[in-house]
């Protein structure tokens, strides 16, 4: 045994979160693509079948009341709640990303006020966040500007209405200082928008604590709730009574089965709903998140730097120099819970990496991205998938 | 056995459909809420189960390509596509109706063109199609005019930019003459959007033949998707060149897997995507679908039609005379698929009749409504639910 890998065994032996991976489906693949889509837990298919046989097929329409449906978005909104450093009640599960980042910013410029015409936004982000934003500013009046969020300070004024950034940018892993980000948005008065499909479940946020005033996140990664599984939205409580949604659908309704022809929005972070919620992802989402139960993200956070701290290690002693390069910080502060590496043909080297048993996946034009999900991986998957990458670009 | 309830039995006899109803999971309760929502179709749990177990669990993200995820959307448009009279390539599945509402009546306000100011809206729609429509004005620059359907003609004017109507009204099943109203929509230069909730799977539509421009509709009634299952938006052929959503997120890039920062609309249904799909509740749908093999819409809609008749004669006599009085028309194209009763405490008469084992639904203020899916009602169900009906307002 290397001493790499000797050294695998006595992380794993020493890990508390280790025995959490029994409560997925996992074989022998080394699984580092969890921040594409999160690993089913071994508990979801059994909910999902009462979910289906049960629940729709012999309670039928009274399960919106008797089984829960109904309350479904702000309940699982309360669940998720913790994860991010978000007190109850201001969080609900509905939609996909795309259209929360709509709500959302639309909902933050009529917060802003008059005068505010310029939305800021990420210029590496995630490509729909600025597909959105740029329909967001077009439908607002806005102008929509690009910028590095290194460049976020500069770039704020009096005529800035919004600005949405992502915690963890999903092709480098670098992620961004959340707190200080937030504070010089709000120090020129401007509406602070965080994307989290990247961080939630990850590490911590601390919503709350750093007085974001909205964010949106996907749930199919970290928190594994399954392909497409619903995404949300927080809207800071004090914020509520102006959140102006431009998804104003019944469900967002203060009285949603009075079939009042004139719109009335309800209270708190309900009015961040549109549609009748799609009830099958939604549940499995709230059965996924039971994997959380007794697990503190700050320990998640811990594991997952000693995961990549280790990662970047043996992928140093396995590759040739300068066969790739890490694109993902090296200070703690400024990693996510990914490792991108710069690598020529990555495509190529994914594909056969994946048909040796390590799934991690491409990111145009030269980037492998690699996830870890404290949850299910171990050490011993680190060394394994840094070995045959290694094996992988020498051969 | 009374006299109608032997016509029953020899309507039950002759119907040609009567073998469909073992394709559901049903009991012994009368169920005529699946305008609400659709009885569970008995091969659906298996299909789900399979999706959860192999294609999440086990094949986990290989399944966007190898179990077909990532096509779903317009898969499973193509699927409904011969239930609503359109050819293939013109429906995505994805959303809820009322973010395809939004969807569509922007967009139709951006086709309209220069000088076009005003939306109308069927004042009395589903709420929720009055609520985004008021938004959609409001963000398009537009001014929302509530009409009565038959008022449609009168008020149409070269200032009308988008008319939102329902195939068939949610409360008193009244069904609309679309061939007519598209019509006069056109005649005045506008685009029509038609809202198909209760009338895709229980009667013909026709879109394609009537020249529908675009049209929405939820699943999880006559269709039978599922609780909240996706909704679905259809884009006439010819103006997908010009459909300019305002939700455009990365599933509706021309190229979304190359993650680039500008936004470039894909060909084709494709361009109403959003974000990405919900695949469990998506899947369901598909299976779902399954129980229209082999069956035609002219069919349904003739036993959909003899099922009111019948309803209609035996409440007439059960009930006291006066007692409830129907607010369904009594000519066939006027009627949709449903039946609605005026009742004084029509709230109570429900719940009793749902603990008689009967199931239908009350709408605010006074309305008992009964749907009839002619996939798994028969006549014996109507005869017995109009006779518990009697007995209830009796008693």
């Amino acid at each position: 045994m290397s001493e790499l890998a000797s050294r695998a065994s006595e992380l794993d032996a020493a890990d508390e979160l280790a025995g959490l991976r029994e409560r997925f489906v996992l074989d022998d693949v080394v699984y580092l693509d969890g921040n594409s889509l999160g690993a089913l837990p071994a508990h979801v298919p059994g909910r999902v079948e009462d979910v289906v046989r049960r629940q729709w097929g012999e309670l039928r329409i009274r399960s919106w009341d008797e089984s829960g449906w109904w309350t479904a978005p702000e309940r699982i909104g309360d669940r998720i709640a913790p994860l991010v450093g978000a007190a109850a009640g201001q969080i609900v599960v509905g939609d996909s990303t795309s259209v929360n980042v709509f709500k959302a910013l639309v909902a933050a410029v009529r917060m802003a006020g008059e005068g505010r015409d310029e939305i800021l936004v990420d210029a590496t982000t995630f490509p729909t966040d600025g597909y959105i934003a740029e329909s967001a500013a077009r439908m607002t009046g806005c102008t929509l500007r690009p910028v590095a969020p290194a460049e976020v300070g500069p770039a704020l004024s009096g005529r800035t209405a919004a600005v949405l950034l992502n915690h963890v940018d999903y092709r480098t892993g670098r992620l961004y200082d959340l707190p200080a980000l937030t504070a010089a948005v709000h120090a020129a008065g401007a509406i602070a928008v965080w994307d989290l499909c990247h961080s939630a479940g990850a590490l911590p946020v601390g919503l709350d604590e750093h007085g974001v005033d909205l964010a949106v996140g996907c749930t199919y990664k970290y928190l594994n709730g399954g392909p497409g599984s619903p995404a949300y939205l927080y809207v800071r409580r004090d914020l509520q009574d102006r959140f102006d949604s431009p998804l104003p659908g019944w469900n967002s309704h203060a009285e949603p089965f009075g079939m009042r022809p004139g719109y009335e929005p309800a209270s708190g972070a309900v009015r961040g709903r549109v549609g009748t919620p799609d009830i099958l992802s939604m549940l499995a989402l709230e059965a996924a998140l039971d994997v959380w139960d007794g697990v503190s993200v700050e320990a998640v956070r811990a594991k997952s730097l000693a995961l990549t701290d280790f990662f970047l290690e043996c992928v140093a002693a396995y590759t040739p120099a300068g066969r790739v390069e890490s694109v993902t910080p090296a200070a703690h502060a400024e990693r996510g819970s990914q490792v991108a590496l710069r690598c020529d043909d990555a495509g190529d080297v994914m594909k056969r990496l994946i048909e040796r048993g390590v799934v991690g996946d491409f990111r145009h034009p030269d980037v492998l991205r690699f996830g870890f999900t404290p949850l299910y991986v171990g050490f011993a998957d680190v060394e394994r998938a840094a070995r045959v990458l290694g094996e992988t670009v020498a051969g």
